[in-house]
């Protein structure tokens, strides 16, 4: 599967990974880690799906937790990058809002096996690492329920609980990368614009365009 | 983590796994899973953390992938249990779907350990019990289109994507098992009611009270 992940989207994904050996071991150590988990993989294995030696390997990363903890904050900065992009783009807070679901949710559909490993293997993360990864997962969090505060504020949301509701919303986008099934019948862009329009429900947002779908009916 | 876990709910987690041998193998089996993986957890890892011998193991199950299914098949079975009591309890489809929401979230809070190797470790599976698992996830995912397609053609809901929304409100209260912490400041019912009046507006449900927070605004 992460063949096929590569070459979707955009851009080229871990681009900013040089020189080109460190790039491709970072792509199998995604893909041993998505098919078998952290705990069962070595640096045996990624060195051997890199085509390379482990003594190769060992020139680019220490230990295998680096190759965790860099996949780690490649993924996260790249989730802050697109939520505070949306945070503080143009427009009403409906919007951005809008904008900021389409973009994580595109990017956990396109990016689902990284994505996976950037969820699920949290916990292999040493202490010092994991508290730097906690902090911005803070940063993204706070992104989200900075659009909701003051869509809140501007009397275009109606929302009892900003934090429970700001939690609920990164939630649902970051599932995508659990069941998204890059053969399913529906795309990143139809995935991320269906759960535009269920965010704004959950968030009431009142929509002034007559006959739209996303606001409260009268 | 797996411990705590299992005083938690009010009923007794695989009461229903007999003898009592076979059932101390299981819960270590979930513990193994969990925090290790499938694939990096070995019969000698489980029937260690179970006090036992590794021949004591094979008494009750002959692979580790028969331990994985016995788990996966008990969680879908509670799973589909909960959905299709909900879908055909009495009330409106709104009542019943805010019933639903309620107990597989609690569910998915509560029993977080044993959910995470549930869902994340599917591929694991044979290929015989993989399909045995899919089909059963089937008729979970049945059972809240069923409540939702019933609440449209009620007029009670407005939802433009019926399978969409579907597939959006189960995989919001998946997701509670990869984020939900038992020491967090939310406990499983919280989180229950406050998703029961999310996916409310995610199916634009029309609420008739006056003043309830879940429905529309005038």
């Amino acid at each position: 599967m992460g063949a096929a992940e590569e070459t979707a989207g955009g851009e080229t994904p871990w681009g900013e990974v040089t020189p080109d050996a460190a790039r491709r071991l970072l792509v199998a150590a995604v893909d041993a880690f998505a098919e078998r988990g952290y705990h069962a993989t070595t640096t045996r294995d990624i060195a051997g799906r890199a085509g390379m030696s482990p003594a190769a390997l060992y020139i680019h990363y220490k230990t295998k937790e680096e190759l965790l903890h860099r996949i780690s904050r490649i993924g996260h900065d790249k989730a802050l990058e697109i939520l505070e992009e949306a945070a503080n783009g143009p427009g009403t807070a409906a919007e951005r809002l809008a904008d900021a679901v389409r973009s994580f949710v595109r990017w956990h559909a396109e990016r689902h096996t990284t994505a996976r490993v950037v969820q699920y293997e949290l916990d292999a993360l040493g202490p010092e690492h994991r508290a730097e990864i906690v902090a911005l997962r803070r940063r993204t969090d706070a992104a989200v329920r900075r659009i909701i505060g003051e869509g809140v504020a501007a009397g275009e949301f109606d929302v009892p609980d900003v934090p429970g509701t700001t939690l609920a919303v990164l939630s649902l986008c970051i599932d995508v990368a659990r069941w998204f099934n890059a053969q399913g019948s529906r795309t990143p862009d139809e995935v991320g614009a269906l759960y535009a329009g269920l965010v704004l429900r959950m968030v009431g947002a009142r929509d002034r365009r007559p006959g739209a779908a996303a606001g409260p009916r009268p």
